[in-house]
């Protein structure tokens, strides 16, 4: 197994048939087959086994997949088979949902400190945290070794606030920011913009 | 040009080069090339001439691309040159900041009702909307002709929510609920869950 060689497409499949398959433990399903997770998750039988067997022999023919050996590997391989922690930039309204969103702290993710660089904001409570200042951003990220942000800030603050992050040690963005970042090739970004997520849609419509 | 011929992929990045030339034009520009929009998006100019190129010609050799003919363009493509009405289900801190979101009407959307099944809920004022009961759902949709959903609501109530809302003719679907969704081909579903995106990027750390 190399990882450098696994394409991409086939890495952002990993995270939903993890989704799927605790799903299914959450049900209390024990073993599963290709055919009844490719079900679940609107992918065919093949293309799973195809993207699985990139990483070994998870999976034996006829008995299927044991459900909790194919999460514990499949966690592995994504690497949350820990806690990252993530630091959340904007404390707008979608911020706000970002902190009280219980869906991280199963599925790997942890948020540990919000920044606003709105003086209104910074001291305010939101669930457990206090939000800080943008001002002390790179010195406490940095101090803490914090490798992912959510960035829930307006556009035309996202790629200055990118930039300090990146200054600070961090490697992966989810950007909630309706806007291309520019970012060196090993850093990540992911993002999310519905109305770009709608208009993919229309055209079909 | 045969719309169906065009691979999805194609059809993702249209939407991308859409917001970046928007905020071009609101900066003030009036013309681009594919190696400027290029840099904005992170996407190579051969690949931005190639997509485009997909849907007739756009820019002169040498002149490039007239900023507001492109944007004219892309919006009639991806249809959003009028304004979609999109039903939010779900009342929740993430239907609250999807309802609040300043971002929609500029770009092709204008939420129109917001439904939720929790009688806590129902009647509470969001911004300008009541939120109404899930029992009338079905009704207030088919009536209104509705063909785009935002799905806010819990993992375990998102099948039966997106089979009623289809039964209301609802024909798109941007789901925030941390599961897939079984609907026929001609439906469509775009999945927003940050823990996915999270999980696709630790990968690479």
């Amino acid at each position: 197994m190399n990882a450098e060689k696994i394409p991409d497409i086939i890495i952002g499949r990993l995270p939903v048939y993890l989704r799927a398959l605790q799903r299914m433990a959450d049900n209390g399903l024990k073993t599963t087959s290709s055919q009844e997770l490719g079900e679940h998750v609107g992918i065919s039988a093949a293309q799973i086994r195809k993207d699985i067997s990139q990483f070994g022999e998870f999976g034996k023919q006829g008995t299927g997949y044991s459900i909790a050996y194919l999460l514990d590997k499949l966690r592995e391989i994504l690497k949350v088979d820990r806690k990252w922690d993530v630091v959340l930039v904007g404390a707008g309204d979608m911020g706000h949902a970002l902190a009280n969103y219980q869906g991280f702290a199963n599925r790997g993710f942890h948020i540990v400190m919000i920044f606003d660089n709105d003086k209104e904001k910074v001291g305010q409570k939101i669930d457990q945290f206090t939000v800080e200042d943008t001002e002390k951003m790179i010195e406490r990220v940095k101090a803490a070794g914090v490798k992912i942000a959510m960035l829930t800030v307006p556009a035309a603050a996202a790629q200055s606030v990118t930039d300090k992050l990146m200054q600070a040690g961090v490697k992966a963005f989810l950007n909630y920011a309706p806007i291309s970042l520019n970012v060196p090739n090993n850093v990540k970004v992911q993002y999310i913009d519905p109305a770009t997520h709608l208009q993919r849609m229309t055209y079909y419509l």
